[in-house]
């Protein structure tokens, strides 16, 4: 069943939530992304034995650290009586908003994955890749690790990835400021009492931008792409974020919110050259509070987790 | 502007939230309708000089009745100098949620729309629909509206309408009992707060209905279409609910919920003989807690309000 030593895959950052599909949609993002090396060993365990680049003081036991918990899921489901132990090079800032944590486990498996004599397709890695995702968020939603397994633009349920088509032009305009905001807060403001009308008005966007993308019309994507449920309850934890939002809106997004669970911001556009010029604006905004941020520019069909090599 | 002396349309009932999308989808029905005749009067205002048919208690003041209020709502958005004078054959059972309230206005503004020299599109109607809407439920929701103006299954957010494709062998299975249950005690069953993780549940159902209807993909609508928000708040105020559900799922629906506010319930069917087999069992079902019911049996994708004549 396996049929190579070792296999190091790279799987991209992403946006979560996508300001309408909370823990549902998520999409690519190029240019961050983490490297995981997954070599097989004879003791029947998943073990860490490396973490470097941006982030090195993640958890090595393989029930906290996301990677290692989606191989050992994924061993476990197929069976097989060898072990893995991985190197993990991260390459996208923790406490970013940008799917970090995900983007371990999904290369991990699709690095795992590559070991196989006849791999599996991307759906028989999902539910192991949730599992991961549960190491980090202590729940298991797929908006990260959907795109990042399937690239584009995805709808992630709770059994399924759904890749959902976007017009070749849209691109995203991400800014990550320096500001470290743990998810554990960000998920503390959510926390309560929602009224029914909160969640029609919420609806009403995802609809709106499922069905411009369906339909390849920017006028609804643009129309849907507010989230009038969750930023509201965030927004104040993230320094800066009304004027880099006001900012990404000036320079005629489709729509502009939060990524994930913040600080990052990301925004919508027609074509490259717009979300560019944001992106700049956008850091200037987070500039204004003192906080110094990353860009990154890219098509929203931006393509997912690959394989690097296979030893 | 004006050029007839009257018309008469016909507005079809509708299914209101379909299951996924409260207040903002439904689909259009055969058999059960409207027929409402508007009449070109010298006077300056709009009134109502009969109402037939199965209702006939309802309000014939203009802020009340729903038919009068929309056509006041459009006669003073197009300054029209004239008046007009409304008669209302009731079709649909109130109370049923059927959507009769609705129909009332959709046919008046069908009606109304065709004493014009140059007819409106059917866009300019919509926000006079809610307006008519609005005087029976007091807020301005299109999902009855919608699908009676425009025909099939329709997206119809607070300022537009969407029609969404659905396959064309879908049917749908309404069985509706004679149970009177107010839409008041209906909405009533739906105060107080919910939960984020409901919200998140029930958006997964609304992108998986919308995304297998754009796909035209019945396993992925038989994914999404159930109703974990609101359902649960409302069977219990209908006798028999869950034994008609039963029912229909046991003719292997693709999905079965409360039709509106209730009492009546849908299903969606791959073909018109397991509808019309399923509309039989829910029908027992209801009979089992003592309550006789109509069925009405018919494509999802049922035509719009029409236009009968011009005199």
């Amino acid at each position: 069943m396996i049929g190579a030593r070792a296999a190091r895959a790279f799987a991209p950052a992403s946006v979560g939530n996508v300001g309408v599909g909370f823990d549902l949609l998520g999409h690519a993002l190029d240019q961050y992304g983490d490297r995981v090396l997954v070599r097989v060993i004879e003791e029947p365990v998943v073990r860490v034995s490396a973490i470097r680049g941006l982030v090195t003081d993640l958890p090595f036991d393989p029930v906290h650290n996301t990677a290692a918990r989606a191989v050992a899921s994924w061993r476990s489901a197929l069976g097989l009586a060898c072990g893995f132990e991985i190197e993990i090079d991260k390459g996208i800032p923790l406490g970013s908003g940008l799917g970090g944590s995900a983007a371990s486990a999904s290369a991990a498996l699709t690095a795992a994955n590559a070991l196989l004599v006849q791999p599996g397709d991307i759906a028989s890695l999902y539910p192991h890749a949730l599992e991961g995702e549960s190491a980090a968020s202590g729940s298991r939603h797929g908006d990260n690790v959907g795109p990042q397994l399937l690239g584009g633009l995805v709808l992630a349920t709770h059994d399924r990835l759904l890749p959902v088509p976007v017009p070749d032009c849209l691109h995203a305009a991400v800014v990550h400021p320096h500001y470290v905001l743990e998810t554990r807060r960000a998920r503390e403001a959510l926390r309560g009492h929602y009224a029914l009308s909160e969640f029609v008005a919420q609806s009403e966007g995802l609809a709106l931008v499922l069905a411009g993308c369906y339909r390849q019309d920017l006028e609804l994507i643009a129309a849907g792409l507010r989230d009038v449920l969750v930023e509201p309850r965030r927004a104040g934890l993230i320094p800066g974020f009304a004027q880099a939002k006001q900012a990404a809106l000036d320079h005629a997004a489709l729509g502009a919110s939060i990524s994930g669970a913040g600080p990052s911001v990301f925004a919508w556009y027609r074509d490259a050259a717009s979300a560019e010029q944001a992106a700049l604006a956008m850091a200037e905004a987070f500039a204004t509070v003192g906080l110094a941020s990353d860009r990154i520019v890219c098509k929203v069909a931006s393509p997912g987790a690959r394989v690097l090599e296979v030893l």
